[in-house]
């Protein structure tokens, strides 16, 4: 990154800044809600956010992924960042059919824990083919229920998932078990393991 | 960007390969949609994106931005690349308030011409003080409504908007004359200027 963008996070280095923010700037909202929309999603820190994508895609690296998906919203800042160190495009998904996309979509549905509710994840048959392999990133992986209905997306098209990474997993909600049925590797740069009693505890 | 994102797009090159794109890639819906979801919004390529940030952070570096400021959902991507290389928060409006938002917000409302209806534009005040000096970045300039609504945000919260960019705009819809009032600099890096008849034309 050679840019004005303020001191730079390394890779090493990412990772602990992230858990350094989450300890510091985290906020325990009860019920398993983790509140980091002061860096991650609301506010945003590009430069934190950079580092987490190229950290996401030295991991990846190896999978010969073709395409990074995503889910709208949040997931599109870290999905941006990994794909750009990757040198792949990035598919987010629509969770409502704009009018630019083709009356023919592959469309699932998801429960979303944090809204209460199941939401429609939707991708154009444009963007999304036979034979592609799909890296999916997230900014959570919590029940891994979102995740999943995108790896439906992509078996859909024909597409192959080759590896699925998160910013932070919340370790409790079962998610990284679900997920496990796909047999593709799973990367999570911070581990929330407990948040019970207001706690915030992160792996090491 | 010192990163295996593919041949680098320089700031200078920016702008040209992304007109070209418009007009290789664009569609022309009628209506004055365009149709650009392959590499813009829905499918993105994060190194157009990284240049196109890069270039927007260059022409907005005299302005003294502290923060800058767009609205979900493809905004999201301009506003993070420029955020990033001028080393500046990155702020995203809500279209629905989620549960680790406070009670009291700053809420406005803004038709969306793309979506036939009006939507809400939502920031917290965690992110939106005082005496901020704030860059608006969104993908279109077109009627200018949602800018419009960021800037009401902005002034709600005491702040100064300093300066207005887009990927794109649609000088046929009015927005930079609705926008004049503000009395900031106004950047696209690429103008339509006549979509009738199934046509995509570019300023120079």
């Amino acid at each position: 990154m050679a840019s004005g963008a303020g001191p730079e996070v390394t890779t090493e280095a990412a990772v602990q800044v992230l858990k350094e923010r989450i300890l510091r700037e985290g906020r325990n909202l009860g019920h398993g809600i983790l509140k980091v929309d002061g860096f991650i999603n609301h506010q945003v820190d590009p430069g934190l956010m950079d580092a987490c994508g190229r950290e996401l895609a030295r991991r990846f690296a190896g999978v010969g992924a073709t395409k990074v998906l995503t889910a709208e919203i949040s997931g599109i800042a870290p999905a941006l960042t990994t794909a750009l160190h990757l040198g792949l495009p990035c598919v987010y998904a629509r969770k409502s059919r704009p009018i630019t996309m083709p009356d023919q979509v592959f469309l699932t549905l998801a429960p979303s824990h944090t809204k209460g509710r199941t939401v429609e994840l939707i991708v154009s048959p444009e963007y999304l083919s036979h034979g592609e392999r799909v890296l999916i990133i997230d900014d959570f992986l919590a029940t891994g229920q979102t995740i999943l209905g995108l790896a439906r997306l992509a078996e859909a098209a024909g597409s192959t998932v080759v590896g699925i990474g998160a910013v932070i997993e919340k370790t409790f909600e079962g998610g990284r078990a679900l997920l496990a049925r796909l047999g593709v590797p799973i990367e999570a740069l911070a581990q929330v393991t407990d948040m019970r009693a207001g706690r915030i505890v992160l792996a090491d």
